[in-house]
């Protein structure tokens, strides 16, 4: 028996392998692609604007950003509490006077509440266009990618709020694929590009940085459509924006009484920091300090309750520098020395619109040396609030804070000169 | 025989060895005392006016001090170079109308030549007081302790002369026995007491900044009597050295054509440095960036060729800084800022003073206005000044140096305001 099988064993046992070999590769070609980290809980669609579904995935950021609806606290200068900035310093009253700014000017909450806060803002009324959501919903990215960013803002403010109910999300900084940061306002691209730029190219830190400019910027609305445009294309410093806004001819409104065309700054946060501020010279990006990193339990993150890094400054300063308690007293000296130089910008302003108020009500006020008061407090008005409007009281650059603040003073006092000049008889002001 | 004598033998022993330890003691008791470290080569007299005899004993202190004569080299706004500053500034000229240092003004050099150009300088004339020497030599300590101060003062510059042959030297900040830092300038030591201050209390790191202020401060020359006075009585900071000098009613000169009372400002490292300048803030001393350690083999000393701390960053940064290129960038960018604000001021000093010089001129300019003009830019050019002759383009305080520079231009503009309106008619001005 064993004579007549034997020849065929060794074909048997080729036959057996081979077989073995192709089901095992087979098998093996038939396996899911490996994945890198832990397989998701949920798909989460491209440009999904519920933050509660990217949430599941990512637990730790989705409970800390959950934070900043809810845990608003306010610091010396900001902070995240809506506390009326009007009250605070009854000179904005004077300063932004026939313009909705003087109404309601709160500071502004965390995150969580950007939507609920626009739709109750005094300031928002049925001439308010759509571009005024530009900054306060995960449902942008979508709607930008749907409709463009054209059609978006050329939408009335409460038509275009149909298509809302999410304010600011996962969506609006990162890539639903990746989690990669990424550039999702069109307006930022599109300044980005001016300057020869490409966001697709800069490093991670670098993104830790440029997804703020999404919103924590400049900008204005271009032209009938009100489209969304970010004053950069001479530069981002405010002598650029200034120019820009001069060259174009733009006004945010014209200041009663005065024929002053005015402009109002947003929060550019993202500007100032960037303008050679010793942190950003020294590769620090917003993220470090407004998002430090953190643990729980073996799980290392970013604190994604965006916010003053003066309410955890263990983590948000500590991460760099050995004594905090002296870091924190150092931002409190330049935040009070940034405060006070603020005010006495005021003042002059404050002067300024006196004396152009009262050379507008004179027919006999000399017309060149009026226009080259209100030129001149247009610019002034600006530089100032560039500082005042922007959220850190001067430390996201206490130099340039000073600096701009400095000029804007010099300017103020100098529109002041001109407007009693323009009612100055020529005799007497000629007379030495 | 061993019997004989066996008796004695104790008594012999016990009085061999109390002698033997009568001798011992006595031969210990006539030590020298034992001393701490080398024993000096030579004995330097409490006082000595003469470095190089101190230097016998300090190689390593005296060759490096005595680089402070010859390697005297010009920094981007400072340095030890004596450059001409009119030439660089034109704006002093005008600013400086009337006195001494419209005619000369170069920048210091070293310690080693501080007698030499004081004896050069165009500033120099048969009425310069003895005071004029209180920072240029070593003699003085122990001139003033002679003669006491009241008398150093009062003698003419000239007669002074015959008693001094040293530049500044270890005399001026060292006690020749205990080499201890002392405060030698009998004017500092007054200034202090004034602030209820002493500083035989103070810690050797703050030793190494207060000797700085042995001259490196603001001062004036009180009374018919010249006496060296530092304007600390109100505190050290720009608002209250005005405030005190518009108190006691001190003038430097009269500035030409306007009847402004002016002040000039010396040198006030010293102030501008400790009015919470994050360095001071932190406990860096001026001696740390100044003097820093270096070596000799296995010596360590502290470097006192004093000079630009840009002159050698990896020593004077880099003690402290891991990133000495990139510090040195950011010290750039602050005096870039800083001087950019300081011609900003001057150029509203100067239009102040075209100003209240065509106010001046009219016989029918209001005088209540004109003298609130006068007032508002002697306090605005000293303002200016503080920082201008500050000898650090703002880096020794940068946001100080800012808010100092920003406030001058503010008041200036409204100097300047004021004048003209000084030639409104009242008609005219209360048109409105």
């Amino acid at each position: 028996m064993t004579s007549k099988y034997a020849k065929y064993i060794p074909t048997a046992i080729i036959i057996i392998l081979a077989a073995a070999l192709a089901a095992v590769l087979l098998f093996m070609y038939n396996q899911p692609a490996p994945q890198r980290g832990i397989a998701p809980n949920v798909d989460v669609a491209a440009l999904e604007p519920d933050s509660s579904i990217w949430a599941q995935n990512y637990p730790n950021q989705g409970t800390t950003f959950a934070q900043t609806t809810s845990n608003n606290v306010r610091t010396t200068y900001g902070g995240s509490e809506n506390f009326d900035k009007l009250a605070v310093d009854p000179n904005l009253t004077i300063l932004f006077a026939g313009m909705p700014f003087s109404k309601g000017y709160t500071e502004d909450r965390g995150h969580g509440n950007a939507l609920t806060d626009i739709l109750e803002t005094a300031r928002v009324n049925e001439k308010t266009p759509g571009t005024c959501y530009s900054c306060k919903s995960a449902n942008n990215p979508g709607l930008w990618t749907e409709m463009g960013m054209t059609a978006y803002d050329a939408t009335p403010f409460a038509d275009l709020g149909q298509h809302i109910d999410q304010t600011i999300g996962c969506a609006n900084c990162h890539d639903a694929e990746t989690m990669a940061l990424v550039v999702t306002n069109p307006a930022l691209e599109e300044a980005l590009e001016a300057q020869g730029k490409d966001w697709r190219t800069f490093t991670r830190q670098e993104m830790r940085t440029v997804v703020c400019a999404n919103c924590h910027v400049e900008y204005y609305f271009q032209g009938d459509g009100k489209y969304l445009t970010f004053p950069w294309e001479q530069g981002t410093q405010i002598q650029n924006i200034v120019a820009y806004y001069n060259e174009v001819g733009f006004k945010d409104w014209e200041y009663p009484e005065t024929g002053i065309a005015m402009l109002k700054a947003q929060h550019p946060e993202y500007e100032l920091f960037t303008a050679g501020s010793t942190h950003y010279a020294a590769g620090v990006s917003c993220a470090d300090c407004h998002m430090p990193y953190t643990r729980d339990g073996a799980a290392k993150f970013s604190d994604h309750n965006v916010r003053s890094p003066l309410l955890q400054p263990e983590k948000a300063c500590g991460a760099c520098h050995t004594e905090v308690t002296y870091v924190v007293e150092r931002v409190r000296t330049i935040q009070d020395q940034t405060n006070k130089a603020m005010l006495s910008a005021e003042a002059a302003l404050v002067d300024s619109l006196t004396a152009i108020k009262a050379a507008a009500a004179d027919p006999n006020a000399n017309a060149t040396l009026l226009d080259e008061a209100r030129a001149m407090h247009r610019d002034a008005q600006m530089y100032w609030d560039f500082i005042a409007a922007e959220n850190s009281m001067g430390f996201h650059n206490p130099e340039e804070a000073l600096r701009i603040l400095g000029e804007a003073t010099d300017m103020a006092r100098q529109a002041q000169l001109k407007a009693i000049q323009a009612l100055t008889p020529p005799a007497q002001s000629g007379s030495n």
